[in-house]
């Protein structure tokens, strides 16, 4: 079978390789790809940033957006089927913590990601735990289902808190950004206003229900807010999706009182917070890593169900056979593309 | 000034006379009436039930929903300005209880119902608390700001629990069990199925929104559940609306373990419940009167400005001039029409 | 081994045996038994009710309340290691539904009971799945140990509502009705209330740390609610483990607007409501059913690790050698006994 | 009467001067003075800090934190009485907002602090509005009733999470920090782990139920963690209440995954946080300001009720007649003591 690797340490890109199947332990399932979609996380590791250098270990399968079919089951397995189509959560979780015993595996201290701690789901077969399978709706398309993973992140973020009739600002309009306007949407919130520096990515997210968007290169937020009557005191929810810590302090600007942000970009080190105001403000800030396992997958599987599938696939914006991986990764690299899908079949 | 009153403690109806407007105290203001609405709780009164019989103190003025103009402030008020655009919350409360002083005055024991308890609102002109005043969004429509109490319940009971990705079943259509279905809908449900024995209210359920309706004089709740592919175990959230004991045990059939029902309507003295259903499935049973007052205000404001009022304006099914009002309570008491709206202007 | 079986479909005891130890799967742990206690359950089989008749199938080994020593494990546990001291959680549930991949399993719709639907622990060895396991603290004594599964039915009853501040009423001064006594006392209650029929029972339930008991026999509530100074409009929070429906019916008269009542006493049947109090009280019944698995297993390991085990070892108020079986259930059946506890070692 | 004024924009302390009784407003209760306690914000107008500079305008009479008894009601007043002993919200709200409306006036945009944006307490008689009044239990020592202000952030602080079964740290052993520990212990934590660089405060927060403290100049608290048998990963809720950078970033590193911090001390603009262990961790964190009014007086007077009281009157270590208050704000301003309390009768 074929199967793209990080081949050696260094910012060479990938390569793809032909290699045997792997064996099947008693508690996994052998899944044959359908597709898969690259992640942030990927392209890290292609352009082999400082994350990379000091996270994988070379030569590794990456990749942990997948839809597939199981081909093969574990002697352990009785919750599988083989012909199921599946898409499953891309962490391993220790399973005896408290977290992992309490339905909260997304706390577990010793939790390793598929395709970066250990080899991954680009390639033609694949092992995969049976307690980390979801059983994919097959009337949902499979390009959205391939991007489960990163809409479970986005999911995870707006669930974070509840915005039936709040006012809520999303800084960064990338993939994850995106994804979380629709779902904002069906949440019920009132004014979604969108930040960004990326003019088509601002229209995207218009496109997708933003009630507002501002190019923070030309304009000031509150400034729009001004042109949105029923906008009153403030946001009263964030949802940091940028990783920029001008846009998050800008944020904490226009938060109502009492305001909740939830934080799933990686601020840098140097990005500082008003205490006072958080403290003044009575703001509370959320970490949000990953999603809170088969919650989260519950959850937006029921929202794909309801209509949101269409909205997701629009944030696909190229697809690629997987034998053009070079090429698809090179144009994910450059910031130019939302998601891109590579098609195995 | 014309008012209708509720003359004598009889079942003969109501009389509308001519009344000196009402002087004004220091912390109320006096409203100009445009729009006010009937409920089922004036029908009681008009058709003098035991409720009424027991409750209501002739003569008196009935009416609770209005839409008006304030055009005299008392010495105290500040929060509100001659001109504006109001509705308001007709229940009065101590002030002073540990519910009141908390933000939870619809817990209050001392709870006063205006057009109930006290002189009401259909009259050309009324005097009312300050302190119970919600200002209009002037872009809503007046006749659906003039619904905005029923419209509070529906949300309070929507929202006592997160139904957000969920299924959930509405046991009557009437208004406020219509207006419930696209408030659910915009709260992100995931199916809505809503019972009823009138072929019409349920047409008019699916057109707001709902993914199925159950005639229950024909149809076994459970069959039109097997017809609903995302259906799994059973109903995550009920909302009771019938006031039907035979209506509320098939809901608690259908409950999905761990399930939440709200109750709005007033289930009749001899319902039963099976407890031990009850207890093995953890379901959760909330008894829900009135609106969390301000809370649910704001609510409805943000859910009608961000849509919902286009929806709600279709359950108001007719309107008279007030002059007509004779003729409007016989058809609402028929039970042939959705909400009926009078018109004072 | 010895075990104690139900051999025979009659109301006629219960009768040990001698029967080779059983063998083991590949994720079940060996268990030697230390202690073990009588559950009302265990009563119900041994009385032959109703309830047993259609449940049980003889000849069957009962009892699921323990503390043990590991001895070997499976295959396939990674979790436990021989030697260890557990306990574990009597439900044994399908591990692939919604509620089970969520982390809410008591809620699965599949659930067996060990010692009820299985052969149970009442033996020298007893096989258990290791996913079941609850490592135990080794300063916590064995007796308190053995009775772990009724207090988490206290502890999930009690969890269910914040009673910090609150005031609360218990009906029923049973084993899990005083359990619930000093942890409520430890999560912040301000008045506690326990009703009885039964002097002794509200006597040990006063030295738990009960504000207030009522002998529902000669006292009405409303009397004792007005020798508390601090009691104002009524009880917070309701627990009720009484299983009576007059007990349940004066609950209601005595909770406050806004109050809520976790249900764990199975409710006879005939058992009413007066629906218009629930609904006007904006009143929250809850279904309590087992444990929130290992979410109340943690918690009330923290509590007994706080202080909590002194005082629930007061509930146990015999203790008998295994041996003793027949006298120990004649006992536990008069009523007139707390927790009995048996000793196997 | 007598009034301790903060003269001129100068660092010159206070004086007391005789001036008349205030007017008493429709909605304000005339209050005699029995006793009143010193906050760090009086110290910090006392000392006429950066903060003071640029908020108070002298001459003024400056406090918040008193009990007293009302001798004179406006004529608008309704919900307090003569002769009542009370003590009362020192925040003045705007009472229009969304936040005022909806009972969370502390997040109100428009507060003014009573002793800070306009006349305070220290004084024999003072106005104070109607509404803001707590109706106090007499059975509750004065000197209590006097720091019901600062308890009330405590109480506010702790229950920003739920703390039963749960470890905690607290940053910082002051009045506030040493307050939360028996509210703590109360409010069932498990463990609770206080840190400061003061060994007399941390035998005090010892005293007062700390399970443990640690002395940052010569401890690491990871060492002093290792010495709790029942710790396992870390903090599960953490309270700043230090104002120190350091003591904020230890604590974000000793934090069990999920964890949740409370932060009511003011940290300084530089101090940093490492957003990448927030987010890996799902930390929150929340602002915490003041009280939430009615919610936190109401708690912690059910808690005062339960026996807090005792635990609390140790923190007041000076009381001196108010005559002497120079003596006493130059040894709270030393920072040697705990709270000092003024009597004015």
């Amino acid at each position: 079978m074929k199967a793209i690797f990080k081949k050696t340490a260094e910012p060479n890109g990938l390569v793809m390789e032909e290699i045997p199947v792997p064996p099947l332990c008693d508690n996994q399932v052998l899944i044959k790809t359908k597709k898969t979609a690259i992640c942030g996380t990927d392209i890290h590791i292609y352009n082999w940033n400082s994350w990379a250098k000091k996270t994988i270990k070379t030569p590794q399968i990456i990749g942990h957006e997948f839809v597939g079919e199981v081909v093969e089951i574990g002697k352990n397995v009785t919750n599988v089927k083989v012909g199921e189509l599946v898409s499953g959560e891309g962490h391993l979780f220790c399973g005896k913590c408290r977290h992992c015993i309490t339905g909260s595996a997304h706390l577990c201290g010793s939790t390793k990601g598929i395709g970066v701690n250990t080899d991954g789901v680009f390639a033609e077969y694949f092992p995969f735990p049976a307690s980390n399978v979801w059983h994919c709706d097959t009337n949902i398309p499979l390009n959205v289902l391939s991007i489960m993973d990163p809409l479970g992140n986005a999911t995870h973020t707006v669930r974070s808190f509840d915005v039936l009739s709040e006012d809520v600002i999303v800084t960064g309009a990338g993939p994850i950004g995106l994804m979380a306007v629709p779902i904002l949407r069906r949440a019920g919130a009132r004014n979604i206003v969108v930040t960004d520096i990326n003019e088509k990515k601002l229209e995207k997210a218009k496109m997708l229900g933003a009630t507002a968007t501002v190019d923070v290169r030309t304009q000031k937020i509150s400034d729009v807010m001004a042109t949105i009557p029923t906008m009153v005191e403030g946001f009263d929810i964030g949802l940091e999706m940028s990783g920029s810590a001008s846009a998050f302090n800008d944020m904490i600007d226009v938060m109502a009182n009492g305001g909740k942000i939830a934080i799933l970009g990686f601020l840098p080190p140097e990005a500082r917070i008003e205490w006072d105001k958080m403290i003044n403000k009575n703001l509370t800030l959320k970490g949000v890593y990953g999603r809170e396992v088969f919650d989260t997958w519950y959850q937006m599987n029921a929202l794909l169900q309801s209509g949101l599938a269409d909205e997701i696939a629009k944030i696909i914006t190229h697809e690629f056979r997987y034998t053009d991986f070079a090429e698809a990764f090179a144009l994910m690299a450059s910031g130019e593309s939302g998601k891109i899908v590579l098609d195995w079949r």
